[in-house]
């Protein structure tokens, strides 16, 4: 424990509120100091080095902080990846990530002036990207598991992962949605839906607080419009679409107490995020009354100097945007410059400078700067067990022609084939720590392994390359598949980075994707044509050729166009990238063990030409293309069960509401109709007939239950609707119920609904 | 000549000023007679019927004069085509058509209390849609030509022809913008630029005048920004992108003089443009000063029921947004409901029948209402010859691999193969009257044959479908090709609706597209894939493979995607739907008897998937896909010559301006270094580098000039930049020169350039 200097200063009275430390901190604080605090500038794997017996600072460390006599935020200290070069040799693990925590923690409020305490900013898009982190399936699996609560509980997980070894700030992917599927950094989403995003922000949020963990959600805001799936590109939004799409998940977080928001790359109207003063501040404080703060995406100030021509006016035009805090850019060190040519007032530094020590305070880092340290392991769940669950939850069964699925009992030989059947890299996605060997990963080769009948045999052959068209192992392949009762294809795409290190089933290490172009997924991996690679589908065609039945498992980070399967019976599912037990999840609802529970939470297309394909478009009655249909292959909400389930029309506990007394009941009776039980995923959807102030659209989701239900049973499912649910964007962009009619949809997917009517007569 | 009442009422003295005839012939209207000039809701083939000697007006014409004790407008009495269902049996002549609208407007203006003359309203997309209409070139091929006098004077023809006929008002469209070619509408678009397309939108404008015809500009505004190039559905626009790109066309056409602008079917910022007061009335009336109509598109007031609920209540959004005048739609009758509820304010429907009014005072129909009807054949100059000038500067050579073009004097054989070599229903696209049988059609097949030398051969064979897979053709065609020393492939798409009625170049009547699927293109044909279809694919990849020189000749109404020929030497040239005498403009181009000096309106892509590929995007320096390039297989401007052009660097006749005085000279020096003469677009283009509202594109169109050079032969093209030039759209969403720093750049296409640095500096 750090002993505090004892000082009459205000701020640093526990017992005071937390606005008047930070005036009294500020007070005392010069121009230097002042831009100290809201500059990032060091990649935390900078700031130390190893030594014979630990770890020490490095003097860049230390220049660092006596350039500003203090840091705001020190970013990615425990961070581990290609990206970052930070691996097993020069990482640290995480007893050893506390300790250095603590010693960065420590000289940087014994070696300053006022003693502020730096803020420790980490990567936890799917568990803490640190070695030894354990990794949850990516954002689009936890998305298809409709699951908010496991998903609370996974976040309360990997937040305590992170305060054990020291993190405060928790940076995650949460807010884009994927309404082009050819983007890159799909798998970083919960999907296409803002209500659906909206439900699992909220949870994860929720999560992190639990763990005292204050989480910045990424990224605000819309860059899930960006034009083509173009990373980071040009994004074309209007202010309706932004409200009536892009902007739900980010203001259920902001309520749900988000520490801040991460200003995106992308533009709105014309001007990047870090730039966007109606979305920083008119937006984000003036109508949402935000007080966490607003970090920059990582050199996004530097992009600004296209505009201004210099990096100063950059950091001017990001601070009077509502920029607090600042991601490695060489802009932000300018800003005392900036204040100094009357470029930003001195005031409008403050205002940032406040909400940064604001959280500083909030997180007691000024009161007990050491005591996020925990003991490692000092968790109340198993993240790994969650991270597995979550992985079962999320497997969509997309089709399952002929009943291939579940495997029948005890087959003869199960054939697995595919570049992504025995690859831990493909299954964990992007930004992920580099993978140690040991029995804890399991692919999806070695899930079937375990899972399979004593007396089945379990052969294998991968068939071809994950890219390309090189069809030389495809003979070998379709020998083996023919020689099989069943094969389990496993197919899809890869985010694994270039030089990551990762280890087989065996634990022999492997370099994989020595060869950027293997990736086919991932931030900066922008994909065009959606159609699996020309290897796997010769691979496809070659095997159902056979005859023998087929199941594709889609290891993928996007939903890749599917084509249906060639010939006779077959199954589809995707199970994402599933994380490291993945293989066993994939494994079980294969074999009927568990059922397949996950729902889409994206759209998949029939291809690329489509585009887009989203579930939420506006209702103009298209009838589609000459050669193919506007409409997914797969609807959003869609999802099989190894039973049948049937839904009876809603009903409504009242038919006429106003907006001043919108509440009812909506019932809907659920039965499972099959042999097998069930956890079914009852979808409530908004779809307007008149009224509203904009164009409608197809239909909306406003809620969700789940209902188990034993073979034969029946349920109802129930959701109280109000506001929130009948709520719509107004003309000047609020949010209302406007009087219309409309109908109250229920059922198992988007594209399998009944309605009932409901009336919003005007209150007056 | 009709014989005007006599009367003291000021309306009927053609001395006094418009405004006040206006006022009070309004005065003395009733509000039955004033939503009667709102209202167009007949179609004009239905206001006619044919007698044992001629026509006659129907009964049902003569009551919806009576209804309304007037008529405002009467929408395509002359039109004839598929859609209309007017073919040659039911519809009229030039002749016939002058008696015609001679006696509705006799009828209406005798039978009706006030003696208000009717619109006569008529599509001329490209050339008047009626009986024996000269038809021109699709408007993307106008785009290709970059030829606004050529355009204005064929403008001017069909202006001609238009009030030969009776008719006032032509409908054109001018103000799309190709920003997705999966939409079926691409060819009414003059390409993907505003500049390009405001400087065409200007010469239709002036051309039209020229012929006393007011032009209404189809649609106002944004509509080429449908999502996924559907029809009609959604558009998603920021208001700063409507205002960088899908505005400048219909602010150049609204300061020439137009009599319209047709609002469209899109939404912009979730209101449909007909409901859109944004648009109508805040940008167009209050910021523009437009005093023109505003005419809604067909029925699209009726689509407004879907937000009203009722077609009163969607009668009133209409006029109080700011629509004038009607077309077909249910509502706008029951506006005087609208007035008497209290929906709309009586003196809204007075400006809009002001308006109205105004116009019909303008065109002098109160005064000398039967002048219009001069004797067919009265026009200056021959339109057809017009027509064939225009297709000829259309085609745009796109490669030319080994100078395959122009043909070698004298070959043994020419193969002349693929679906269209040889019909003209597939050369003169979407909004085209039938075609009559007759020599002065040209088809690709016959235009060879004509201009071939006389000891050449030239062969046949269709080969494929325009649509679908039959490869039946494919070994004939083949083997002829093998047996040539050339071979001519026209592929690409059609427009020829279900049912129209064409002639073959033997005069032969065929109908084409008896099935509907045989359409790839033209309103509500949208196309996802952008690929030839397999059929045209399959003969070009067995084509090719022969060994023979391959010339691939796209008759297309976009630009599909377009692969790299296989094999040996070949030559692709786009020709658009180049009208009746294409064929013959393609053949002078073939055998080099003109130069091809089409330059592309519109970017090539490479695929359906990486669209979107417009060459101004926003510059945020997009790597590309990790599958495919984002840029574009050929850029916008890209075009062959048979010669070969040196660009020197531009000059700038000073390198610094101000906003207060932004004029300067750029000068470049092009020469023609190969052995044909050359009509040489030299295109100028911005391209900002610091400073401006917004992001900036990669370079945007801000001038082209054309010079004719000899071979060997060195000239400059000198272009005057001014505030146009520079100007930018503001914050605020106006115009100015913002400083900052520029490169003003020339070269001939987009992806050719070379730029000298220009800075705007601050004025004060």
């Amino acid at each position: 424990m750090l002993e505090l200097k004892v000082t009459d200063h205000l701020y640093r009275d526990p017992s005071a509120p937390v606005a008047e430390r930070v005036r009294d901190l500020l007070a005392r604080m010069t121009l230097t100091e002042k831009v100290g605090q809201v500059n990032q500038r060091m990649y935390g794997w900078d700031a130390y080095e190893r030594t014979a017996d630990g770890h020490r600072l490095t003097d860049a460390f230390r220049a660092e902080v006596a350039t500003y006599d203090g840091m705001g935020a020190l970013y990615g200290l425990q961070r581990a990846d290609a990206w970052s070069g930070v691996g097993f040799a020069d990482g640290i693990t995480a007893a050893d990530g506390a300790r250095v925590a603590d010693a960065v923690q420590r000289h940087v409020m014994e070696n300053t002036r006022l003693g502020i305490p730096v803020l420790l900013v980490e990567e936890v898009p799917h568990g803490h990207q640190a070695l030894d982190g354990t990794v949850l399936p990516v954002n689009l699996a936890v998305g298809a598991t409709w699951d908010p609560e496991l998903y609370e509980a996974a976040s309360a997980a990997a937040g305590a992962e992170l305060r054990a070894r020291g993190g405060h700030v928790a940076l995650v992917s949460a807010l884009d949605l994927v309404r082009d599927p050819r983007w890159g950094r799909a798998e970083e989403c919960f999907g296409e839906d803002p209500y659906l995003a909206a439900r699992l922000t909220e949870a994860l949020v929720r999560g992190m607080r639990t763990a005292g963990v204050a989480v910045v959600l990424k990224h605000f805001a819309g860059q899930g419009a960006t034009i083509g799936g173009r990373n980071s590109a040009a994004t074309e939004l209007s202010a309706r679409e932004l409200h009536e799409i892009h902007l739900a998940a980010a203001l259920a977080g902001v309520r749900a107490g988000a520490a801040g928001v991460m200003a995106a790359y992308n533009e709105f109207d014309g001007l990047p995020c870090v730039a966007n003063r109606t979305l920083l501040t008119e937006l984000l404080r003036d109508q949402w009354r935000f007080e966490g703060i607003v970090m920059a995406d990582g050199c996004a100030v530097d992009r600004l100097v296209r505009l201004t021509g210099d990096p100063v006016s950059a950091s001017a035009l990001a601070l009077n945007a509502g920029c607090d805090l600042s991601l490695w850019d060489a802009c932000y060190p300018r800003l005392a410059e900036a204040v100094e040519q009357g470029l930003v007032a001195e005031q409008t530094l403050d205002t940032a400078v406040a909400r940064v020590l604001a959280l500083k305070f909030r997180l007691g880092l000024f009161d007990e700067p050491s005591s996020h340290a925990e003991a490692p392991g000092d968790q109340r769940s198993d993240p790994s067990e969650l991270s597995e669950r979550m992985a079962r939850a999320s497997i969509t069964l997309l089709a399952n022609d002929g009943g291939v699925l579940p495997i029948a009992p005890a087959p003869r030989r199960i054939a697995v084939l595919g570049p992504n059947a025995d690859s831990i890299a493909q299954q964990i996605g992007d930004y992920t720590a580099p993978q140690r060997p040991g029995s804890h990963h399991v692919t999806v080769l070695d899930g079937i392994r375990s899972a399979a009948p004593p007396d089945t045999e379990v052969t294998y052959a991968r068939g071809c390359e994950l890219v390309g068209g090189d069809l030389s192992g495809v003979p070998e392949a379709t020998a083996v598949a023919a020689a099989a009762d069943i094969a389990v294809l496993v197919l899809g795409g890869s985010s694994a980075r270039s030089g990551d290190t990762v280890f087989d089933s065996n634990g022999a290490a492997v370099v994989t994707s020595a060869n950027p172009v293997d990736m086919t997924c991932g931030e900066g991996v922008d994909l065009a044509d959606l159609r699996l690679p020309e290897g796997q589908l010769a691979l496809m065609d070659a095997v159902a050729a056979t005859g023998v039945p087929v199941v594709v498992v889609l290891v993928q980070g996007r939903p890749h166009a599917v084509p249906d399967l060639p010939g006779t019976a077959g199954a589809v599912l995707s199970a994402w990238y599933p994380g490291p037990w993945g293989g066993r999840a994939v494994a079980d609802v294969l074999f009927g063990a568990a059922e397949p529970e996950g729902r889409l939470p994206v759209s998949v297309p029939r291809s690329a030409a489509q585009l887009p394909v989203f579930y939420n478009a506006k209702d103009h009655g298209y009838r589609g293309y000459v050669d193919q249909p506007a409409t997914a292959r797969y609807a959003f909400g869609h999802g099989l069960s190894y039973t049948t389930v049937g839904y009876a029309p809603p009903r409504l506990s009242r038919a006429r509401v106003t907006p001043d007394d919108p509440a009812l009941i909506c019932r809907v009776s659920v039965r499972n109709t099959g042999e097998r039980p069930v956890r079914e995923t009852v979808q409530l959807y908004v779809r307007r007939l008149s009224g509203g102030a904009s164009w409608p659209r197809i239909r909306e989701l406003r809620g969700f239950a789940r209902l188990e239900l034993r073979p034969g049973e029946e349920a109802d499912a129930v959701f109280e609707i109000d506001a929130d649910t009948l709520g719509s964007v107004t003309r000047d962009l609020g949010l209302a119920v406007e009087p219309g009619e409309l109908l109250v949809e229920t059922g198992p997917s988007s594209d399998r609904t009944q309605g009932a009517r409901l009336v919003i007569a005007s209150s007056g």
